[in-house]
């Protein structure tokens, strides 16, 4: 079993920040990687956000908020930034060659030690192990927005992915409190999306042929399974990008919501729950994460 | 508006006794009417094993339950089930024979104050409405299973329904506890169902196909959504005939499925919640229903 020490995160975006953000919480040497130094500010804004939502809901402390962003450092330099990484996340945009680039330049630059992972929510393992130059030493960890609450880590191999990198991977996504969802064979969506998507999609549909509006199919959903969010509740939690990118992928009707989406919300910059609005303002009184 | 004070249910299944339950539960005048007087013992079983569960679940007192059982009765002839009725709630199986057949005999012999509602699961009033002869006074009164927890009341109207029935309908569904969910469009599977059936054969697709089992495939969206509940320990409380009988009227997967369903559970009598095992065996240690 590898001991891991050093992290470093491939992308500063929405859920690049929130596992840096994570695991740098946890004690452990974090640095983000994203692709030039304007981003830079993106990246503090994002995780100053963090800091905000862990003060006030994970109850955590200000020293604790200090250490976490003294584990964090920052590199616009790929080799630098991985050049003692034990394992790296990759969180950056859903297209395939973007992370195509990436991974080729990531396999020649960093140590033969490292794992690599994807928290790519659409692509598989054996779509991106033939990039990495060490399929053996790659798999996918894939976290669920707002990974502080929703804390569940799915973790999905390849055939080539070695048990030596499977077992620390499911150590490691311990090691930064998450719960590892063993996914036992590729699956597009994992476990998580792939249970959201179609019922994302239904309640959508219900919504646009205006057989109910939004909080009534929540509340529906809420009082018939004690769930404490509904679906557009969940939407929110989500993101409305991601939830976009997803659907942009989809098949034709989701395509349509996708389209929706972006002349509906996106636009006007309602991007759901980290944003304070999508398909509800936020904070709502009633607090819709717990 | 109609006053409504007798109510007389169609048919004591699972469904029918649990509304009947409710409903004499709530100070109703209520009669169970079943096709023939061999059922009876089937329905007093039904009502007993409900009394169990509200004094159990609901906290109900036996003075409670024995007023309960006061305000019961039970008849196998339908003009004398019905010679008093305000509404009727009709609950026979899910067959378009069966139920054209008790709609014409119903229409003849019920007075003409008494409105008529379907818990029908698959099917609209529309489909239904011209077997009744007073399609002005029908409509659809939908309840979920274990209704004393997921007390929503979904109501939906053909364009015949008049507005006196529908809003007397909204109105009796809030005096029996439920909370009236109005579906504005006549839609297959109601709110619920819609939102429900795509995401448990979503559910049953990564089960069946190997990607999970079914203990982590519940636990991945208890803990992402913060659901009480996992889609396999919903299909337990849904009770797996009534799944069984709505996946057999879906598609070709949805069929296989029930196909499943029969061979893996209900030969065995593992009906669910109610029968003590589904998916999971009952009393579970951890609550699933709260």
């Amino acid at each position: 079993m590898n001991k891991i020490s050093n992290i470093t995160i491939l992308g500063g975006g929405n859920m690049g920040s929130q596992i840096a953000f994570q695991t740098a919480f946890k004690g452990f040497n974090v640095t983000i990687y994203d692709i030039n130094v304007d981003l830079y500010s993106q990246v503090i804004e994002n995780l100053e956000l963090l800091k905000n939502i862990y003060l006030r809901e994970a109850h955590a402390t200000e020293d604790e908020m200090d250490a976490t962003f003294n584990n964090i450092s920052y590199s616009f330099n790929l080799p630098e930034a991985v050049q003692d990484a034990d394992i790296t996340i990759e969180a950056i945009p859903e297209n395939m060659e973007i992370k195509q680039k990436l991974y080729a330049e990531l396999g020649r630059v960093a140590p033969a030690k490292t794992i690599f992972t994807t928290n790519s929510s659409t692509m598989l393992p054996s779509d991106l192990m033939g990039f990495t130059g060490r399929p053996h030493k790659f798999l996918a960890l894939h976290f669920s927005n707002l990974l502080f609450h929703c804390n569940i880590a799915e973790i999905m191999k390849s055939s080539e992915t070695d048990a030596d990198s499977y077992n620390t991977v499911i150590e490691f996504a311990e090691a930064i409190g998450m719960i590892p969802i063993l996914v036992k064979q590729e699956q597009r969506g994992y476990i998580l999306n792939s249970l959201l998507m179609p019922f994302m999609a239904a309640a959508t549909e219900l919504y646009l042929k205006g057989v109910s509006d939004i909080e009534t199919i929540d509340k529906t959903w809420r009082i018939a399974t004690g769930s404490p969010v509904g679906p557009f509740e969940i939407y929110d939690i989500v993101g409305i990008n991601t939830v976009y990118n997803i659907a942009s992928n989809g098949d034709l009707k989701a395509k349509l919501f996708a389209q929706y989406l972006k002349e509906n919300f996106i636009k006007q910059g309602k991007l759901g729950y980290l944003s304070g609005e999508g398909f509800y303002k936020y904070p709502k009184e009633r607090n819709s994460l717990k």
